[in-house]
């Protein structure tokens, strides 16, 4: 594998400024070869430059042009074959089935967003056409549908080096609006990082487009990632880490001389909230599930389910113990990097130090730290503690899971209501606990952006109903989501289009529906493709 | 009339703080009885904390609940009848016959919105269903929709004092998407909002929604307003006014533990270009058009066209020249307040005192510094000076515009290019200017979020079409509009319900679709209502 470690600016390759820095595996701790540059703040002026004027062109793509693109990227990612996946593995230490599956997701999301813009529809186009003759004042011909915003900056993330990271559904989405995207890619995968980046600078080449609708450059966050946030060119961001990270990101974007959107993903706990019915019924099930959940990935992931409230009794107890059971015997295993794996060591000296928050089962195996290894670790407390210490309330992010048990359902609900903004809130219920689920859930619905019922929030679907987004600190922006089709409406605004004559309009817009699209007209969807077209082209003609 | 001056605070009326202040009729410049009472911190918080409670019960709400509250309020509000224009035209000085038709777009936009969530696809609904025999793992049940997002802020807006003001299209988008909403009312016209607050008030105790669905409370932005924003219950923020104001909110809301949006409009100039063809064709047309665009309402109006562009010649003095005679025969009127007409003349100081910057003509008659009227007047400066001094690119807020004469179409693009973001970007074009034209949209396309051609951007339609809302400065965020129906948009948010039984869902998400709108069934629209319901209804006996 021959991997040149510079900064990819459009078709330039870059060594940058005068840092440089290493990948490290994390199953040995040993730093991988070659060295990458860090980019400098004038390789980031340069990467906007283009990136802003790649836009003009980009953005009149059509979007057979843009799905062209998005699947020859796929391609492209394909045909790195092992390469890709032996790098990946080196540099994450994720399982090679994990990151074979993670590459199909990736694919798929290409190929999701691909279908979106081939289709047409989602820029969501309204007609309202003139009334000449209207008193007191005709009206005129208005017409409004969604445009790209501009170029996108994208984080990526290092808990899905693929799937969230340099060509995830973020780069994605960015490139489906229309807006061509800069990547500052995670140091702890560069390699990975730079693979896929000269798949997508390939695809983009291939595809007669302008370099500059596609850059990536490697630094540290605080650098070169505020640089990227705080450039003029830069119209919206992507990113998806720690609440520290997003909020500094946050900030950054809100004190620009125009601010600009930032649509971060940080930090969740996923609250799942078991009645008793529930309980009864299959408190062996629930602890299979919870453990599966809570160590799936090495519990590395956005949507793992970190606290699990219960109201007590004989059944919580043998949940409790099943659970214990289960984790006792989960096998230590790799994190990412030093530095995830040192944070979550450190959340759990912190929480085993908390008054009346007490250890109920950890891994019997012991971690190899020079393998950068975890144990599962599930902890317990009582529902006042938790009340009384918000330090309870942050996310620890590995294989962590804490048990709170409450007096009552009142007491469930008490701390339904002063959870903070999550991904998920899960509920679990049987028939009989349909009224206390259906008052706890009204209360999670304002703390959450996906709810659900007898199941495990791990696993996040890419379909058009997915909603990964909830109110802070689960993300910065609760309207919007990273994952399914209306991810890409994070990187588009409308534009309404007054009094156009047809030759004028975009295709979306004009009288005939060239592209066949799904359309408001006056209020109503245009019924019958044919039909409608009938109508604007008469009224056009009166015109 | 009988005013009480206090503040609404859902069914109470309270004195507030100690401070107290009277409207002024800006026909006369004197004061207008009774005494208004500005809240107090307390009444901030009281008036949120009554706003949250009543949420629970108000976004339970179904749409025809929420249209007829709508409606109600509609109805209150003309049942004022010329009490209401009578105190209006006292505060404001806006003609009468104005004010009656403001009233009439007030009470059609509570209509508009009432047929909105009546209908109730603007919910968004989309489901796919489960595939439980999915590899390698089984596809949940995911259904989508839009939810509101809780209380909202509203600031009324000095220069509708109906339509943008207590009742104006924030207050009834929020309402509609079933956010309880807290006004700041504008000092200006206290008397006027009462009155509306009062209707409204009456509106939610007649359609029995508790009464903290709407509160209004008196008092200076940066205290009260200010307060409202930073309140934690606080979800969101509609305000309509200056660039300091608006700016100065958007960072209060930025820099709070959880950040939350603001959908301030703040400032545009609304360009208007006007290309050889068209000057050629129409010259004298489009001095009236633009001496009646550039007067109406004062040039109070976020709309006004505030630059002209064009590429000088014979025609283009001819066009001055028609306008000079034309300004100088405009009466001077009264503004809404001595502050707005101080900041106007304090703009037209300013920019006469520019180097190179002439003037073109002014209203003959001299304004009445007591009945706070301000004159018309046309300014002129070359394209170079222009592109040099960016205090030429700020708003002045009145019947002013600046003549700008670039050396070519090349210099008009420049100009194009470099301006802020606008409300509506202008141009005039003949068949034979059509490539001028379209190059000039396409760099205006990414300034403003309407563009128009041929016509005058004053004149806000309100319909599904319509998108005023643009790029920062003229908005805070570009995404989302303020008039038309899509500005329910900006107060709701989607969740996604994973796993749940028909019993636990909102009827906008239920299998056989009670509630009868559009739907994305598995990414597709549902074609016919009773066939896909019927298809869901087995899909659903099988689970």
């Amino acid at each position: 594998m021959n991997l040149h470690g510079k900064n990819i600016i459009g078709d330039k390759l870059v060594a940058g400024g005068e840092e440089s820095f290493r990948a490290r595996n994390p199953l040995d701790n040993q730093p991988i070869e070659p060295e990458f540059y860090q980019a400098s703040l004038a390789n980031v002026d340069e990467a906007m430059e283009l990136a802003e004027a790649a836009f003009a062109r980009f953005s009149e793509t059509s979007g057979a042009a843009r799905a062209a693109l998005l699947e020859r990227i796929g391609e492209e990612i394909v045909a790195l074959g092992d390469t890709l996946i032996e790098r990946c593995h080196a540099e994450t230490g994720l399982p090679k089935d994990r990151l074979i599956g993670e590459r199909a997701r990736t694919v798929g999301q290409l190929k999701m967003f691909a279908d979106l813009v081939r289709e047409g529809s989602w820029v969501d186009a309204r007609i309202d056409t003139a009334q000449p003759d209207r008193k007191p004042v005709p009206k005129p011909d208005l017409r409004r549908m969604l445009i790209p915003l501009g170029p996108v900056v994208v984080f990526g993330a290092s808990n899905f080096p693929l799937a969230f990271s340099v060509a995830g559904g973020d780069t994605a989405s960015a490139l489906a609006a229309g807006c061509p995207v800069v990547v500052k890619g995670h140091e702890a995968h560069p390699g990975t990082s730079e693979l896929v980046a000269m798949a997508i600078r390939a695809a983009v080449a291939e595809s007669g487009l302008p370099a500059g609708v596609f850059s990536m450059l490697h630094g540290p966050g605080p650098v070169v990632g505020t640089a990227l946030v705080k450039h003029p060119h830069t119209r919206a961001v992507g990113f998806t880490g720690s609440s520290a990270g997003g909020r500094a990101l946050f900030n950054a974007a809100a004190s620009r001389p125009e601010p600009i959107p930032v649509f971060a993903e940080m930090s969740s706990l996923n609250p799942v909230f078991i009645l008793p019915g529930a309980l009864r019924e299959r408190g062996a099930a629930l602890a299979e599930g919870l453990k599966a959940s809570v160590t799936l990935g090495v519990g590395q992931f956005c949507t793992k389910p970190g606290l699990v409230f219960g109201t007590g009794g004989k059944d919580w107890d043998l949940l409790e113990q099943s659970l214990a059971r289960l984790i006792e015997e989960a096998i230590p295993a790799t994190m990412l990097h030093a530095g995830i794996r040192a944070s979550y060591e450190k959340g759990l000296v912190h929480a085993a130090q908390t008054e009346r928050v007490n250890l109920v089962a950890q891994s019997k195996q012991a971690p190899i730290a020079v393998k950068t290894q975890s144990e599962a670790v599930i902890m317990k407390t009582d529902a006042r503690t938790f009340l009384q210490k918000p330090e309870l309330s942050e996310e620890i992010f590995g294989p962590f899971a804490l048990l709170v048990t409450a007096q009552s359902l009142a007491e469930l609900e008490t701390i339904a209501r002063g959870l903070h903004g999550q991904l998920t809130a899960t509920i679990h219920a049987s028939p009989e606990d349909f009224p206390a689920a259906a008052l706890l859930l009204k209360i999670l619905e304002r703390k959450a952006g996906r709810l659900i019922i007898n199941g495990f929030p791990t696993g996040v679907e890419v379909c058009p109903s997915m909603h990964h987004g909830g109110p802070y600190p689960a993300t910065t922006d609760a309207r919007f989501t990273s994952v399914g089709t209306a991810a890409v409406l994070r990187f588009a605004r409308p534009v309404c289009f007054q009094n156009f004559a047809d030759a004028y309009l975009p295709g979306a817009l004009q009288n005939d529906n060239p592209l066949g699209i799904r359309r408001l007209v006056n209020g109503s969807p245009e019924i019958t493709m044919s039909h409608e077209s009938e109508n604007l082209r008469n009224r056009d003609a009166k015109r």
